[in-house]
């Protein structure tokens, strides 16, 4: 087994550095497999065992009733987001976990800013929270279509990187995984969507013009990671093509997570020491 | 009658301008009555004039679904929060009108970050939102107490600024109000209270360990204001011994911001021209 890639090699450089300036998705590969044992069977075991720590480490950041993780996903049509929650986080207790997916705005969430319905879904103390797309739609899709030009962008930007420093700033650990496919990979999955009735529950018309601006969503992420990667919030670029090696690769990064988060049990209550139930 | 007063010399100068280091709530005589024609009657009239002003001007605000108008008012008990919500509102059409009352924070607010519940309660496009008692709470209590450092008072404060600008940058209009009263004024109001049994629920045993801590409150009072009166949020010094006074004026501040939008009614449907309903 070669040597164990690096996380970091796949972290955004943080905004406002050299390197940041450099950032191109081009460097990343959505068909490499950097943490992939090159077996599956192997690979599969693997998540399996991170998905039973995930699991206890999680109910400690229940009971220490402090600390919050949010885990925000992105990515375009057929990347994996939903395939990456089911296989992550189906060993962890869901008594624990919240899933919140972000469609498009309502009305009333139209009459707020774009950070209004996403700060009410953050993560309260002791909770894993996923964010099933997110405020990021919000920079990428108005991007898109023009809706929003390069000031507002900025502005836009500047706005989230504020809001997730006050979550920071308030106990909550954030780690963010833009699921990078390539636009072959994704003309197979659409297909496969389009071929089988029992997934056309999954295919809307609309994934289709998506895919045709398929390059200028691809800028719009570049823009939208370069601005908003930060040490408090950090954007990880995750190669998708092989769903087995994106889910090892979420599952890796959010075990590294919570170690780096030494959680304990709260102590224990001496009030409690030799107390019988009667 | 003398020249009329500028609102602008009750604004609390904006942080970060040379003129904000040296604000002082003691250059405000709580007293004073710079609004006042001099006859109760005639301010009274201006007043009632003033609502009928607002009432209108608020239906615009609806009618338009794009501005939204947020109200702060803070001050120390008896200040008149509740008065004069119902001096100078209660000729507003209650339909574009919410009134937000924070509280101490429960258990779930708490297990956020101290915007999580303010943020939720934001107007919505062309509403007129009043926060009786708000985040600056969360500023001036844990800092009376002890619980909040300089430096985190700092965080605190640059927070709230991000967040008034975030809103400020989503169609709201932001004015805030701090109700000013003498210590005098208040030993006043909080003996009526507890001498009259039909007053007793407005008055908590608590109130008097805050008015204990007058001096320190007054201070974090300065300091809150001085680090959070900007250009997008400004804040405003009450003088509010008078109740009369400090309607008078709490209205004529919230006339001017209405006035200064330029709120018109959205123009007519051509589609509508002649349509007979049958």
């Amino acid at each position: 087994m070669a040597k164990q890639p690096e996380l970091d090699d796949f972290r955004v450089p943080y905004f406002e550095t050299k390197k940041n300036d450099k950032f191109s998705l081009d460097d990343f590969d959505p068909a490499a497999k950097p943490f992939s044992t090159g077996s599956k069977d192997t690979d599969r075991a693997r998540l399996s065992e991170i998905g039973a720590k995930l699991d206890s480490l999680q109910e400690c950041l229940h009971a220490q009733q402090k600390r919050r993780v949010l885990l925000v996903l992105q990515g375009m049509d057929t990347s994996g987001k939903d395939g990456t929650i089911r296989a992550v986080f189906h060993e962890v207790d869901p008594l624990g976990l919240r899933i919140v997916p972000f469609k498009a705005p309502t009305p009333v969430e139209f009459a707020h800013d774009f950070l209004w319905r996403v700060h009410w879904q953050a993560p309260a103390a002791g909770e894993l929270t996923i964010f099933n797309r997110s405020h990021y739609e919000d920079l990428l899709v108005p991007t898109v279509l023009g809706e929003l030009d390069k000031d507002a962008f900025q502005v836009r930007s500047r706005h989230i990187r504020q809001f997730e420093e006050l979550l920071a700033d308030s106990c909550t650990t954030i780690v963010k995984c833009m699921l990078h496919i390539s636009k072959d990979e994704q003309r197979a999955r659409l297909q496969a969507r389009i071929d089988d009735p029992t997934k056309h529950w999954k295919f809307d018309v609309s994934d289709l013009d998506a895919r045709k601006q398929w390059d200028k969503y691809q800028a719009a992420y570049r823009d939208a990671l370069a601005a908003t990667s930060t040490e408090y919030a950090p954007w990880y670029v995750i190669p998708a093509d092989s769903k087995t090696h994106r889910n090892l690769m979420v599952a890796e990064l959010l075990l590294r997570t919570f170690e780096a988060l030494k959680l304990e049990y709260p102590p224990a209550k001496e009030s409690l020491k030799g107390v019988k139930v009667e």
